[in-house]
Parts: C-alpha cells; structure tokens; sequence
C-alpha cells in the first residue's frame, strides 16, 4: 500500500498561513483580488472557475470575472487585460487557456503586467524561473509540485526526478524549481526512447503529459514518489489523472490521488500568490509614500 | 579508440558559411563588429581575447576593445556598454565574465541591449532559450555543444543526454537547446547522488564543471558521446578539460579534445552571432527606410 500524498493537509496548511495575512491586509483596507479572464465557456474552465471562486471566498480573497465571447477579438481580450493592469484593487490574474486558435496566446500573455502574473504565464515570470531570479511567480501548478514535496517532506537533494513532460506550465517550470532545490532532474517527453526504463530508474516520477491513465505499473519501482498532475476524463466521463491509479498505486512508496491531489493544491498556491502580490501591492504603495 | 570530435572542421564550415555572407555585408558598407568589454587583466580573459581577435580577422569581423581598470566603478562598465549599446558600427558584444567582486554581474549584464547580445547573458536571451523564442542568442559555449553534436551528427531525437553543471553559461542552457532537439536530457550537478551511474546510463554526456579531469573512466561506458566543455589548468600549467582524457578516450565511442574542441568551436560561434547580428542590423535598418 502506497502512502497517500493527498491534497487536503497541505491546502490547509496553506490556509493556515494565509489567514492572518488576509487579516493584516484587511487591517490596512486591502482585499486581496484575483481577476479571472475567460474566453468561451469551455467544461473544464468553468469547473475551475467554480473551485477557484470557492477557495477564493474560504480564504478571504475577492474575485472579479472578466468573460468575453468565445470569438471576441484579440482587441477585446487586450481590453480586459489593460483593465486588469490599470486597476489597483486588482492584485493577481489567472487567465485561462489554452485561448481560442484565433488568439496568439504568447502575444496575449505579454499584454498582463507581470506583477499581477501570479501564474507564471509572461516571459519575465518565466525567465525568472529559469534564471533564480527572485521576482514574478512560477507558474501555480508547478509550484503545487513543491509545496506538496516539501509538505510530505520527499527528499530533494541529490536525488533523481524524472518529469515527464515539457510544457511551459508545469513541465519545465517545475524542472527548474527542483534544480534550485538541488535535485536532479531528468525531462523526458513524447520522443523519449525507453521511456518506462527512465521513470523506474528515479526517486521521484512527476507525470505532466495530459494522457488519461497512460502510466501503467511498467514505469514504476518500488518506494518511489509519484505525483500525478494530470486531469483528464476517461471514456465514461470519470476524472483521472495521468496515472493508472488502480495498477501504480500497489507498486510505489508513495503517489498523489487523482482528484483530491494536486489539483486542489493547485488552486490554493493561486490563491497564496494573490495575496503575495497583494502584500507587494501594498508594500510598494507604502514604500511610495 | 574513440572518435575524436575535433573542432577544425565544425570551425572550417562556419567559416564557409560565414564568407559570403560578411561578403553581403561589406557589399552593403557594413563590417560585422563585436565590441570586446573586459575588466581587468585576467590572464584567461587576455588568452581568450588573443583567440578571439585572430578568429574575428580571419573572418573578416572587426573588433573594438573596451578595457576597464579591474578596480573601475560600474559606473564606467555602465557607460562602456552604454557606448556599446548606441554605436550602430558595433553589432554584437561579448562581456568577459566573471566581473570583479564589486560589480553586480546580472545587473551589468542587463545594461546590454539585447539585439548586440550575441553571448545570451541578458535575461531576455536566456528568456528566449527557456520558452524556445525566436529572438536573442543563446550563449555561444550552449551553442557551440549543438554546432558540434549536429556537425558530426550525432542523433538527438529521442536520445538520453546527461548535463553536468547547471550554470546559465552552459549547462542550463545546452539542456534546453538539447530538449528543443527532443533529447531527454538530465541535468546534474555537484549535489547529484550517484552521479557515475547516471553518467554510464546516458547515449551522450556534456562535462561543463570546470573542475580539471574530475571525469574518470568510471563515468562513462561504450559507445557514448563525451563533450568536454571544461578549459582548466593542471598543477603543470597544462590545459585539461573536465573529463581525464587518456583514460577515457579508450571507453567511449566519440570524444572532444581539450585544446582542440569545443573552445575553438565557441569562438566561432561568437563569430557567427556577431554577423547575424550584423544581418539583422542591416534588415532593420533597411525595413525602416
């Protein structure tokens, strides 16, 4: 039986450090607030749009929904992020996507001021990732990777994390924060040879591809660390994650559930960084009087 | 007996290529120029330059030297590189790093303007290597390793590369070159657990640690392709790299020399970016009529 990495402990530890400083910053007449910019009404968007806006209320962080067409042009999503930009009772921005294929998304992210990036999308977030740089935010669901790490207290360094999976909003982010904590890291991808080989070879396995169930108990070994960041659904409409749940779950030392996992972390590391932005917000304004 | 992966004739066919191409530019008045900014007289950085200016005449590239006292403010590094920045005879610039103590190295490297950035030390550079960008250059060293492994084509696609050393002048970025590439790449570092066996595992390893022969026999195994990236000095004042030669050449299947290897490659390299920035100069100047 593998331990169970779940979500739950670590959101309520980040609420625990939250609350006081939600409370500082409404002593000092600041309600930390996150804008969420949406195109369309896509399935999933709307299911994290529900959970964010219920973790938002629970931790005392206000939302502010800017929702344009599915076929709105760039000028439009510009517009909303100018507005998001220009508004100081605005701290942070979570924009979802991918955006329609109309959008250039890299052109669009570009438009957010990266101080209000709490989700790591623009390049200056990014760079400082890649860099150490100690400004900006890592993108929120490569950061939930480290924060349930270091909740569960996995070992680091000098140890070997393959991580499965190179995009820009968990892969390689995620990668690099493992790096600065001294670990070290294998990026593997769909044009890996021998895949299941490198996987069974590391400490920890960390599955960011966004195919239901495509790790089966062959890319595992026993005692390993598995985090699943994927959510999927299957044929019957079932969430899953990246991982075969029923078959790796017997095979390794410890391994995060799909849901109830990384997701809901997830949601609550954009919640802390909202109120991290909110604090600099604050600090800035102070520091300009 | 290994393959020696020489550097001549990597060096030889950027020459051919860069030709008719700095041909182009005199045609059009301009002379491809790279702006040398050094502090100091550090014996490496004066055997460097010595390099570097024969390659660049050879190449039909001019060079202008801007030396600072090793002790000056970065006040006058600020206003060398501001020079640098509004010449428009000078193309690109390569900054001799690292900078005495008292100067903030990534600040001063941030004072370049990124298009005469043809070493990749701005973060915009590094930016652009991170999220496989089109603008910028990556740092010549990274770009070198590719210039190499391409030239004697050595498959990437797929394969399993181990990166050792993490610094943004190689190890980081050559990861992220090589992963563009589709490698599956392992970045290690002087906190890496087993290090030789993860080195053993892989299809190629890169050595940039700058520790002389650190890299023995039992690191490697048949077969692989071995960059050494590292330019040290034994006890006698001799030239090494990372990886101890005469040991390990008999293991593996393909090895650069040091001298001889990726050194000279990086200095064409340097070359090569300083016409492209010339180009690119020369475009924007054009467009803009």
């Amino acid at each position: 039986m593998a331990t169970l990495l779940t979500g739950k402990p670590v959101v309520e530890r980040l609420a625990a450090d939250l609350a006081p400083r939600v409370n500082a910053l409404e002593q000092a007449g600041v309600t930390p607030t996150l804008a969420i910019v949406r195109m369309g009404e896509r399935p999933d968007d709307l299911s994290y749009e529900r959970t964010a806006r219920k973790r938002a209320e629970s931790l005392g962080v206000a939302v502010r929904l800017f929702v344009l067409d599915e076929s709105a042009p760039k000028e439009a999503l510009e517009a909303a992020l100018y507005e998001v930009n220009q508004d100081p009772s605005i701290h942070g921005c979570l924009l979802f996507r991918p955006l329609p294929a109309h959008i250039d998304e890299v052109q669009a992210c570009e438009q957010l001021a990266p101080e209000k990036d709490i989700d790591g999308i623009t390049i200056a977030s990014l760079a400082a990732v890649f860099t150490d740089g100690d400004r900006g935010f890592p993108p929120a669901t490569a950061a939930a990777c480290i924060e349930l790490l270091e909740h569960y207290d996995v070992p680091l360094e000098g140890k070997h994390v393959v991580v499965v999976g190179r995009s820009l909003v968990v892969g390689k982010p995620v990668s690099m924060m493992l790096l600065r904590r001294n670990a070290s890291v294998t990026m593997c991808h769909s044009r890996t040879e021998d895949l299941a080989s490198l996987c069974r070879s590391a400490d920890i396995v960390i599955c960011a591809t966004g195919r239901a169930r495509a790790f089966g108990a062959e890319f595992f070994s026993p005692g390993q660390t598995v985090l699943d960041v994927g959510i999927n659904f299957d044929e019957q409409g079932n969430i899953c994650g990246d991982v075969d749940f029923e078959a790796v779950e017997p095979v390794v030392g410890a391994i995060t559930p799909v849901p109830g996992g990384l997701g809901t972390v997830t949601t609550s590391v954009t919640m802390a960084h909202t109120v991290a932005a909110a604090e600099a917000a604050l600090a800035a304004r102070e520091g300009g009087r």
